[in-house]
């Protein structure tokens, strides 16, 4: 008979192993599989989806989990084993709630969901998916309810992502941060819009590629442990902490688009290649939660990648590989175009003042529906009237509307949007805590150089992987529970500077 | 309770979705891993091995397969369900006998060996994976004794390879040809040798891979189901009989490099892609044996892809490609530089008259270590000293010399070099049957046309995967069992007239 812990260990990496395998043919059938692999393609990655839910809710997980308890309370909390156990057990738990037949069930309806919203899109109208995702709203509300004693129906689906989070902690902070938003976009929007006429040229492909590679290799980005290809939708998954790779994707008349989805992977990945190797092949080789992800893709977008001291150094460079689209450009005016800011319907689109609107709304109105307070045939209406009184336009249509992103329409309703605004405001609270322990950090940005940056937030951050929880990890590292003071801080400062105010 | 039939279905789907994705991991690994992806992957793979091979020897499909013999019995020998049920009983025989953790080992063993042989070659130093290799003939000896009751301890690696042949067949096969090949070589290369400079000028890569990928497309290639990556040793894998692709590599100096191996790999492709659609995620959807399969990449690279017919249609488009360094060259000189027949060190890179000398040393050297006579110490001296005698050179170093080809260092010792030569030796067989057929072929190809030519072989080989036998495959088609007759009056008719013997 093995040792429990290390009989743990042997089955946590055959799950592991499973889902790094799913994570390869999925990033194959969205890379460069060919379009006849699409069949079979879905039914393997069904099947290795299935083996790796079979064995994560295999009994005797429990079983060993139960057996290293008491090892568990001996060992210091922080301690790579005792982190094991917590974390498996809490992934145990929760995994093993869900009835394996509500789980093929839903993964149908979701596929089925995401059709119809597909042809609802292109047909602008929501009528043709509304009974399925009124359906996805029973579902969403029943996974919840798998988890009784929660204090809002959302929290269970929020916990699955943001762990330790949950509506009542989530709701203040936004209100708060939507009062300060509302009127800095009246503000800015109110003077003349910046000219952004630079980045709409013609930039080839393989040019800006190049450009992009450069960038993240100079940001941290290890290319012995990973690589770039494109995809319709940019993502980074990992199938060790050896091998983070990231996507992007190219618009040859958009020079903004592959650059900054290029330094927003880079973020992700920069995190998931940072975790201590010594938990690779356990549920702790991963980022800890959604929002601190997004927090380190838009730390390096953003605060990094769409500051002024970034482009001192690069915009010179990017000059040298496209002479007569920017050799004219002052840096000036190239900082203003990557920084405009609008109001605008698409979410995706938006710059940094109006994203958080476009997320709030969404968090808003999924907490409505869970609620039982908006139908789903009520949607639209109420989509387009927030629209209207938060970012003062109305959707000419609902596949500019309601209809743009496929989160509800091929997952639940609730759990996921909340992450991207706690991803932008936690950026801000860490880079803070970074400038405050390191003030030269913004000297070397200048200079093209990003080690003590990415070697602070490796050791505060990335090193732990799963082993602490999100809410730890901000604590631990500002001193300070989630806060939106710096995040408002930084978006006054930036945009005071640029429009004057 | 499920019929089981469709239980067996079931069962042999997930062990299909399984190897294929072994076989996306395995691609992935060879064309497009980052460096740092390589202990991760190694694990992967042994794992996803050891779960297909778990649910290959699941006791429950003995079960499901005794009680469908006597269905089986009642069906018509040819029917697909028949043949599924035959071709299921036997691999569940063959692999019941491995236990799951020699699979396991030997599978992290092999990844391994794999990454210290391109270390070694690339160092030019066997002794960096001697010991690793010592070890896969220890494991390759253990293979073949999990199947008890054989003639020569080779034979059931090759017949894991190769279905129903075996040393006693193959080595007076080999003899046979030997004796054939050894004049024929020694008069041609006693004659001046060809020119082939045209060959060895400077050709971009780009440009190189574009018209590989064109002539991949005119024989028939489908690339909706099919992709060319580059890989260090080119080869070919199936995800799905929608998605089978191949490799190439490239040199700049070397025209027929890429060039052939692409046709090689595009053989191999047309077989897989060539399987009856039924049949897809049953263990029928492969080629039936590694002979029939190399039969038909030689089939297409030197029966067709060297002929003069073929270059009357490709060689003027070869020129437009490369006017600078073929505007020049005659169509002769270019057919006589691709069939330049020269002692030569490296296997793939050999024409068709020496390419089964090399093969042969190869299979008695791997029949020497099973037999115990030959310890992996002393391979590289009588590799070079098996050069010395039959083709009367030396290696320089072991990269040109034993650590060549991957193939001892990524699998067993025995049970695949057979192949090269049964294939070689079959191509012609089944060509022969193919003109007989279809006298127009040749005019055909002289036409840039192949789908005369790819429909036969599919209707009379390819459709029907794994459902017959390799040998029963070349009695049905050719009448005859398999015999060197058609492949010696082939070689002999070609080199006769281009070395005017």
């Amino acid at each position: 008979m093995n040792n429990p812990l290390d009989e743990l260990k042997k089955r946590l990496a055959e799950i592991s192993d499973l889902t790094a395998a799913s994570a390869v043919l999925s990033w194959d059938q969205m890379t460069l599989m060919p379009s006849g692999g699409a069949a079979a393609r879905a039914r393997q990655l069904a099947t290795m989806q299935r083996l790796a839910h079979e064995k994560a809710i295999d009994p005797e997980i429990g079983r060993l989990l139960e057996a290293l308890q008491p090892l568990a309370d001996t060992l210091p909390q922080d301690s790579d084993d005792a982190s094991l156990i917590r974390v498996a057990t809490r992934d145990y738990e929760r995994e093993s709630k869900i009835p394996p037949s509500f789980t093929a069930e839903f993964s149908e309806h979701a596929s089925h969901t995401y059709e119809k919203w597909a042809q609802a899109r292109s047909e602008h109208n929501f009528k043709i998916v509304e009974p399925f995702l009124a359906k996805t709203l029973d579902y969403s509300r029943q996974r919840a309810n798998f988890y009784p004693g929660y204090e809002h129906i959302a929290d269970p689906l929020i916990d699955a992502m943001d762990e330790g989070l949950k509506v009542s902690v989530i709701r203040p902070l936004f209100d708060e941060l939507r009062q300060e938003l509302i009127p800095l976009v009246q503000r800015i929007t109110s003077l003349p819009p910046a000219d952004d006429s630079c980045l709409k040229q013609q930039f080839s492909e393989a040019e800006q590629l190049q450009f992009g590679l450069g960038v993240a290799k100079a940001l941290g980005y290890d290319f012995e442990r990973g690589r770039e290809d494109k995809s319709p939708h940019p993502f980074t998954t990992s199938f060790s902490i050896q091998d983070v790779r990231i996507t992007t994707r190219v618009k040859e008349n958009e020079l903004n688009e592959a650059l900054f989805s290029t330094i927003h992977e880079t973020g992700h990945a920069l995190y998931e290649q940072g975790i201590n190797p010594e938990l690779e092949a356990t549920p702790l080789a991963a980022g800890t939660a959604m929002g601190i992800h997004e927090s380190q893709s838009r730390l390096w977008e953003n605060l990094v990648g769409r500051s002024r001291q970034f482009w001192e150094h690069f915009f010179p460079e990017l000059q040298k590989v496209f002479p007569e689209q920017l050799g004219k450009v002052s840096l000036d005016t190239f900082y203003r175009a990557i920084n405009k800011v609008q109001r605008s319907l698409i979410r995706t689109d938006a710059d940094e003042v109006t994203y958080n609107l476009h997320v709030m709304i969404r968090f808003d109105l999924e907490l409505s529906m869970l609620e039982g307070k908006l139908a789903v045939a009520d949607l639209p209406e109420a989509w387009n009237e927030r629209y209207r009184q938060d970012l003062g336009i109305t959707p000419p249509d609902d596949s500019r509307g309601v209809l743009q992103d496929m989160h509800w329409y091929s997952g639940t309703i609730g759990g996921y949007f909340q992450s991207y605004t706690i991803g932008n405001v936690l950026s801000a609270q860490f880079f803070e805590a970074a400038l405050a322990a390191h003030p030269e950090i913004p000297g070397e940005i200048a200079a093209g150089r990003f080690e003590t940056l990415h070697q602070w937030l490796t050791k505060n951050i990335y090193q732990y992987g799963r082993e602490l929880q999100g809410m730890e990890i901000v604590r631990r590292v500002t001193g300070k529970p989630m806060t939106i003071v710096p995040y408002i801080r930084y978006l006054k400062k930036k945009y005071g500077e640029l429009y004057r105010l």
